[in-house]
Order: C-alpha cells, then sequence, then structure tokens
C-alpha cells in the first residue's frame, strides 16, 4: 500500500493519529496529500462547518473554547482549527491564545490544531479547507474554524464554512468598523461578545439596525445579533442555537447549493494557484519580465506581452472532458 | 489623436483634470489606460512614494494631512489615494475620514482621491499602483497612498511605495497586535501616533525592542519608531524626517533595484488577474467542474484535469521575446 493510501485508511478506522498528519501533509502542500483525500473524501460531509473570524481582542478563542464545551455537552466530538493568516512575512501563529483551550484538549471528543504557513494567504485558505475535509471524513460532528483578525484574507479562510460567526465587542471591534470592512454583509450570526462590558447594548442595537438595513429584501436569512459573555460561559447557549437555527434554514438543497458553491471556489483558487506556479516556476518568463521593464516598457505592456504567448492557446482550448473516473487515483 | 492620447498629452501639458480622469479609467479598468500610460511613462520616477498603513483608528488621516501640510510648508506638491481594500462586500470608502482633508483641497499643491472598487483586492492594489503612476507622471513631487485597515490586502496597497509608514497608537493597534499583523517585518517607519495619550512611551519602547529583535543583522536599515500627535501636529516634522533619511538611504542603486523588484511584482498580479479571467471568462470549464465535483472528484483531482489541459503548453511554452517595442500601442 502506497504512504497515501496507508494513512488514508488509518484515518477511515478511526486512527486519531492520521489527523495531524493529514493535516500538516495539507499545510505543506505534500505530494501524497491528494491520493489520501480521494481515498477519504466519500466520508467528507457529515460535519456541520462554523468559522468564526472577527477583529483581534474580540475574544474569539474564549468563544471558542465555550461553543466546543457546549457541543461536547451534547455528544458532539469537536475538531478546531486556528488559523493565523495575517502573518505571511513571520510564519508563525502565536499560540499563546491557545493556551487558555488547554482544557478541552484532555478531551478524546476534542481535537485542536493550529495554522500559520503555507506561504500566500491563498495557499493557507485552500490548506484550512483540506484541514477541514480531513476533520469532517474522521468523524467529527462539529468542525469549527477560527481565524485571528480581519480581512479578505480571513475571510477566505472561514468562508468555506456552512455557518461564518462574526465576533465583535464593544469598544475593540466597534459597529462602524464592522461596516467599513463589510463584515455585516459576510456574517450569518452576529456575535456581541463581552456582553457585561459597557456598550455591549448599544452595540446590539446598532448591529441589529445595520443588519435590518442592508440585507431588507436581499435574501431570506435575516442575520440574528446575539449577545454573550464568552468569559462567563453567559449567553453562549444562545450562539450555538444560532448555529442550529442556521442549520436548519439551510437544511436540503440550500444546504447542497452553498456547498457546490464552495467547492467551486475552492477549484478556482487551487488551479489559480497552479497557473501562477506554472507561469512564474519557469526562469526564462521572469528574465523576460526584467528586460522589457529596463527597456522602458509598462507593466501593461509586458504582462500583455506574457498573456499573449499564453492566453491565446487558453482561450482556443477545449474544456477537458467530463468522465470524472479518468483523473483519479 | 484617440482619446487616449488626447488625455495622456492632457496631462502632459499640466491640464490638472487630466489626472482624477486618467486615475478612473485605471480604476475601472478602462481599455484606453494601457494606451494613455504608455504615453506618460517615460515621466514617472521623479515622485517619492510613501505608503502608509496601520490598524483602523489609529489616526492615519489626520497623519497624511500633517504629512501633506508640512510638504507644502518646504514647497513640495502633494498627490494622496486613499485606498479602502477591506471592503469587497459594500465596495464603497466612507468618505468621511476623508472630510478633515478638505483644508488641503483649496491648496492647488494638493490633490486627495478615494478608491475603493476595481472588484477584487488584486485589481485594487494594481489600480492603486496605476493612480501612482499618474500623479508621479502629473509632476507631485509627493505622492502618499493610504489604506484603512491592515491586513494583506492593504499591505499589497501600499507594498508598491518607496517608504512604508506603519501607524500604531497606545490601545487601538497595540504592539503584540502589530506583531501578530507581521506589520514590524514591512514597516521602513514604524510611527507611534498619539503620542500624548498614556502608554504611547511604552509602547515606543516595545516596538524598538521588538525591531530590535527581528531586524537583528538581517538588514542594513534599521527601522525607526518615531512618536507624533497628528491631531496636535506635535512630532510630525520627526515623521517627515524619517521618511527623507529612508529616501537617503535608498539613493541610488537600491531605489532603482527596489523599484524594478516591485514593477516585476505588479506584472506578475496582473499576469495572474488576466490568466485567471481568460481560464474562467470561458463557461466551458466551470461546467466541467461543477459536472466533475457532483460526480464525487475531489477538489485535487478537479483541479489538475483543467490543469492538465493548460499546463502542459505553458511549460512548454518558449518565454515572449525581449523585443520591449513590438508589444506597444
Amino acid at each position: 500500500m502506497t504512504p497515501a493510501a496507508s494513512l488514508a485508511e488509518k484515518l477511515l478506522a478511526g486512527e486519531r493519529s492520521a489527523v495531524p498528519r493529514l493535516i500538516s501533509w495539507a499545510e505543506n502542500a505534500d505530494e501524497r496529500f491528494p491520493a489520501a483525500l480521494a481515498r477519504i473524501f466519500g466520508r467528507v460531509g457529515g460535519a456541520w462547518r462554523t468559522g468564526v473570524t472577527g477583529p483581534p481582542g474580540v475574544g474569539k478563542s474564549t468563544l471558542v473554547n465555550e461553543l466546543a464545551r457546549l457541543f461536547r455537552e451534547r455528544e458532539r466530538t469537536v475538531g478546531i482549527l486556528a488559523v493565523d493568516p495575517s502573518s505571511p512575512f513571520t510564519g508563525g501563529a502565536l499560540l499563546g491564545d491557545r493556551i487558555r483551550m488547554e482544557e478541552r484538549t484532555l478531551d478524546a471528543g476534542v481535537f485542536i490544531r493550529s495554522m500559520a504557513s503555507r506561504g500566500s494567504h491563498g495557499g493557507l485558505a485552500l490548506a484550512a479547507v483540506d484541514a477541514c475535509d480531513v476533520m469532517d471524513a474522521f468523524g467529527f460532528d462539529e468542525v469549527v474554524v477560527e481565524t485571528v483578525g480581519v480581512g479578505q484574507a480571513e475571510y477566505d479562510v472561514v468562508s468555506a464554512a456552512d455557518t461564518v460567526l462574526v465576533v465583535l465587542c464593544p469598544g475593540a471591534g466597534d459597529s462602524i468598523q464592522a461596516m467599513k470592512a463589510g463584515l455585516l454583509e459576510v456574517a450569518d450570526v452576529l456575535v456581541v461578545n463581552k456582553s457585561d462590558v459597557s456598550g455591549a447594548d448599544r452595540l446590539v442595537t446598532d448591529l441589529e439596525e445595520a443588519v435590518h438595513i442592508r440585507t431588507a429584501g436581499r435574501t431570506e436569512w435575516t442575520t440574528p445579533v446575539v449577545a454573550c459573555s464568552a468569559g462567563t460561559g453567559k449567553g453562549v447557549e444562545g450562539v450555538v442555537e444560532a448555529i442550529e437555527t442556521h442549520r436548519g434554514f439551510l437544511a436540503g438543497d440550500r444546504k447542497e447549493r452553498l456547498r457546490a458553491e464552495k467547492r467551486i471556489l475552492q477549484v478556482r483558487r487551487k488551479v489559480s494557484e497552479r497557473l501562477s506556479e506554472a507561469v512564474w516556476g519557469s526562469l526564462g518568463y521572469l528574465r523576460t519580465v526584467e528586460t522589457l521593464l529596463r527597456n522602458g516598457a509598462t507593466p501593461y505592456d509586458v504582462a500583455a506581452r506574457v498573456m499573449t504567448t499564453i492566453s491565446a492557446k487558453l482561450v482556443d482550448e477545449n474544456p477537458p472532458s467530463t468522465d470524472p473516473g479518468a483523473g483519479r487515483p
């Protein structure tokens, strides 16, 4: 048996040690990962994926910890992935935040993993989806993906989830900043954490008004605003209920359609990543670009020259066949 | 004369109204822009470009306003571009922040422009570089690009600048968050704004220590930490001096090498953007992807199938010729 097949079999047999190993393969873009994924892909789909994002300092880790506790009380197993896409330069997730989660790690029904590499942000978002697939195939009932910070990169990471929670709190991540960042539009559930801090009620009201204005008539789902205090546990039950309600809303066709759309997006990102490697992996192009620029060509001219040799062939091309079996291992 | 040539001539003749019109072309990816840029590109390079980024609420707009005032005192003209990449979903820059800048707009030596569109973040970063090229070619001595928020997208926008200022302040964007976001690594100058607020001295010390640890022996440039209060104007002179010092450090070969590297990055981004359009603009690929996924293929398999038909041709391909004239209008 190949190493990929062997590790995949272990995962399917319920060997927990296979989970972090397969996630490491995904994180490192190990060439064995696709074959392993193909073997476990039929088991993917049973987990409910919740993405958690929001500005730094709003208490996302504490909330995730509490969510895990409540999921466990309901006898559901939980896989948690904490992603730090805002460190492309250091490449290191600050694991200090995770220490608070340790009480959960003594419980075999909870799996926690941090991730902060895979070069570019695009790669990190792809690796995060792969890691969720691994946790899903292993059989965790709930998969929670958490990101540090807020922005396009963070949204890319959580956007593959079924339910996206955006966490805010009075002061740190105030409502105006959230609106600026377009966070209201991407949230399935808005959570106001630190509900015992002054200003929380006002933030809830502001957000409810903003949601009302922005989503009026545009969607069948009205984003709820849920207040809680993850530090004391107060109100976190309400967050779980909001996730459940959204899950109920997405049941059946809606869920399948949403997941299919997210898979297509994943493929598009993968192809973009690979096209970029294919073009720039060849030193010839890079040298040509340097020469053209040195001779005063504009970046538009240079890009057009590179594209001329590539894209004429792309647009003439026939799409690949639709036989799904042919490309599989 | 073509519209592109005509507008380019107006810009070269010093007609100020050509600046916003050309920037709009860049922002809207107008097909006339590349030809216009080719006509003015020989005049690009005289301006010093300063990028300003940092977390929301640290006072970036106020600082930029003060920098513009000091540049004007030194009889240098200033073009300012305020970019809001964190709104991919709303697509709207909050112009409220800019109202404070209005006192500057009565001065013909200052030009201010906001930008928040061009679909994707990648497109926005490219449009921002184009806008800087336009302001540069018009003859502004100083070009300042400011972004709202902090993250990869924001960094992409300011990264084309010669000098990158990262602005922090006590409380709002504290040093730990800045380190998490990898901000220290990308800063040429660290600015601690709101120096009159308690905690500012401590933040300066923390940042100096962090810079010392991170950059020791790795670079010839040691990122200075400059405290100021943009609201009162106190210490902003020191920020201008830090920019000047960095400018002096980059003089000559270093500047040329740095700018050449940034142009190459710009070309790579342009090519990526166009490749993506070329592949996914054809509905055939999208339908194939949907079919394969529906039949249970993994995203890796599907991406591999799409790539098989594309990349074999890419890698076999000869790089384009190095004759710079052939592709120009």
